[in-house]
């Protein structure tokens, strides 16, 4: 099944901004990007990254296609899925994804299987029915779903923590501290972030 | 199975206090016991309910053995695992488990099974090993892997967005209206909250 991984270059991960400095999110996104691509690979899938500009990070673009598309995520994914032909679309910040989280969406025989995120987002999609467009803002699970009901297209919802869990915000790389050992996590714990649990709440602080 | 759900029954989620008075958070906190208790039913296990105080709803006492214990969780269920019989213990502000979640936990080979919860709880567990003991305290999904290492106890976790969403604050509310129809929806349907997507992300507004 053919994959796209959308990749926002320039300023990313806005919402981690009280914790890492703008080229600390470049580059711990790119991280996270490595690990997703990397799990996808895993999983027999040769992902094409959609990037909003150019990548100048090695491990991304000396062994991936990368197509550089500067519209807004879900104009550049529907422009794509104009031939008609299946795809996966998995975001490119779930560090915590295994092999086996991929293939659920991959093996799956619905027109259209949802990984939904927290906050009612769409992590990961794939898509068989050839009319479907995708849109990204607000609750985009539901809307996903609505647009595949009026389609009459069937839907499959994955239920992983792990596809769920998109990094954001501060409070979720304590996600990646705990449950990932990737790249993700080594950047985190290089740049010195640990887990706090001296309020007996599991949250981060930097060394 | 025997299945423990332990019920705060005081002054349950203080964390929700921005949103919901005392009151309303007890009425709250009920309706998620009795969709986690529904669905423990659904999947054949007959559950004891563990209440810090006698529970005065009736859609739990009237149909449940519930068991009176005022000491601190931990302390509250270890006494239960002296006898050294298997033991499911399920968190009761899951509201959006289905049955088939639970019997991931009680199809397990796995002397420990652990559904980790979002921010490195333990929000379901089921103990085989004998000697294990809990320990909710900090990072518990981590202290739990560790105990049972060091019992040299197998372990599995269960990769489950519903298992991992316990509803502890109001962001967490707009899980439960995206994801859930069952009592802890209705309830807040009724108190007037509804999913707000005015600036493109999904929160939750009350009218």
């Amino acid at each position: 099944m053919r994959c796209l991984v959308p990749v926002a270059v320039d300023s990313p991960k806005s919402r981690l901004a009280p914790v890492l400095s703008p080229s600390e999110r470049r580059a711990f996104s790119c991280a996270m990007a490595v690990d997703v691509l990397s799990t996808l690979r895993a999983a027999d899938c040769q992902p094409t990254v959609l990037a909003t500009a150019p990548i100048d990070d090695d491990r991304i673009a000396s062994s991936l296609r990368v197509d550089v598309d500067d519209r807004p995520l879900s104009e550049a994914i529907n422009a794509r899925l104009v031939d008609g032909k299946p795809r996966l679309i998995v975001m490119a910040d779930l560090p915590l994804i295994e092999p086996q989280d991929i293939r659920q969406l991959t093996d799956s025989d619905s027109d259209i299987t949802i990984a939904p995120g927290l906050g009612g987002g769409t992590n990961a999609l794939a898509v068989r029915e050839p009319s479907f467009r995708v849109d990204y803002h607000g609750c985009s699970y539901r809307d996903h779903c609505r647009v595949a009901d009026e389609l009459a297209a069937s839907v499959g919802a994955i239920d992983s923590r792990r596809l769920a869990t998109d990094v954001d915000e501060p409070a979720d790389l304590a996600e990646v501290l705990i449950h990932s050992d990737g790249t993700a996590a080594s950047w985190l714990t290089t740049a010195g972030f640990e887990l706090d649990t001296t309020d007996g709440r599991v949250g981060i602080v930097r060394r």
